[in-house]
């Protein structure tokens, strides 16, 4: 039986300040529900319908709480959600080390939830486990940026940090995408080394320029002024990914 | 001056049905707006702060109405657009002839705006200039589709049809992802043809998967089931562009 605290209680957490405070945050979706009980986060609450819930095989420790679809699509950020909503607990990353033979996505104040849980899971398609944020980007444990990476946050660690001192500490290669520079068809990305992903409207900021070791430019044959930032990210990851 | 019923007429425009009625479409934001005015597209009332109506050059023709940006940030369906609105003539295609040296993309059901405004812009990025949507699709006028494809709405022309119908008379390649495809990067794409791009949920639908000549696959190196449709459109447009 759903309480009224219950209820209260999650839906505060859409709020990012209550999700600090409680160290807790909810993924919505039947899909997203399962990728996250597969994985190594701790899951506190499932609410859900009786059916979804008796079908899953899960660890003692876990409250659940039977729910109608109707108080399911009430009770999350998605109207779309009538089978499960899981409550679970954030992990935070004090450092992330990022190996030389490894590539990492850096992000410069990417602020729409629906641009970073695309970037997180197209990161995941192409291999990529470690993304570094600044502290104006989207939070990792929004609702809008969990349900796009299509469970994919499960896979990613992300460290949320002041930029220039994180890239001025780094040693290997910083590429980052400008309208001037290598075109990325001709581009050797090596082994390893940071993708520096701009801002959504003002691109890689100016602070952070100096840190780029190399310019790099998407080839464009047609019209428009830039691509979506998620998008350019993974044709980036397409492209240091190819042999 | 801007009067209740011109307040409610824009805001009718936000429903397919009222746009398709009166044949007229919203665009918001000085952007998108400044794009219209340099485009092909019938302006009919642009409502804006004085002080950006009196910074362009307009036609003779268009009403021009004055509007705070409060009553903006009001009349649209972004909160966000503070400057300027315009209300615009739709255009639309009875057909749409693709030369056999020419790539066009094929959207399946693509059924978010914000996906197919992301195509839109992808699209014209890479010089692909014409869309054919299945009727399913979202709307190319909808607000969301506009503002996603920050302009290049202005670039692409769309064809709404039966694709079954269409697929049958269509002689060229039809290139279409799947997870068992040709690695892309090995793929000859050749010289024109259609991509066909898979709904967000269920991918390319059955019934059209015999009119795909060439399934390809984008190599993928970590975890996560599916790449997000308008990202998968453009790692395989930036892949057909790749000589």
């Amino acid at each position: 039986m759903l309480s009224k605290a219950k209820i209260k209680f999650v839906k505060s957490l859409q709020i990012k300040k209550y999700r600090k405070q409680e160290q807790l945050f909810v993924v919505e979706g039947a899909k997203s529900v399962k990728e996250l009980l597969n994985s190594s986060f701790e899951v506190v609450t499932l609410i859900g319908v009786s059916d979804f819930l008796h079908s899953l095989d899960l660890q003692p420790g876990i409250e659940t709480i039977a729910a109608t679809d109707t108080e399911l699509e009430q009770l999350g950020s998605f109207q779309s959600n009538d089978t499960v909503l899981a409550v679970a607990r954030m992990k935070s990353n004090d450092h992330l080390r990022i190996d030389d033979h490894e590539f990492a996505l850096v992000l410069d104040d990417i602020r729409d939830p629906g641009n970073l849980g695309t970037i997180l899971r197209t990161a995941d398609w192409f291999g990529i486990k470690k993304v570094i944020a600044s502290q104006e980007s989207a939070d990792l444990y929004n609702p809008k940026v969990i349900t796009a990476s299509m469970g994919s946050f499960t896979r990613i660690s992300a460290f949320y940090t002041a930029l220039p001192a994180y890239l001025a500490n780094y040693k290997n290669n910083v590429f980052g995408t400008y309208l001037d520079g290598v075109d990325i068809h001709k581009t050797d990305f090596g082994k390893g080394g940071l993708l520096l992903i701009g801002n959504e409207s003002h691109g890689i900021s100016e602070s952070l320029a100096s840190f780029v070791t190399q310019r790099v430019t998407i080839p464009r044959f047609g019209g428009g002024e830039s691509l979506n930032a998620a998008v350019a990210t993974a044709i980036i990851c397409d492209n240091l990914r190819r042999t």
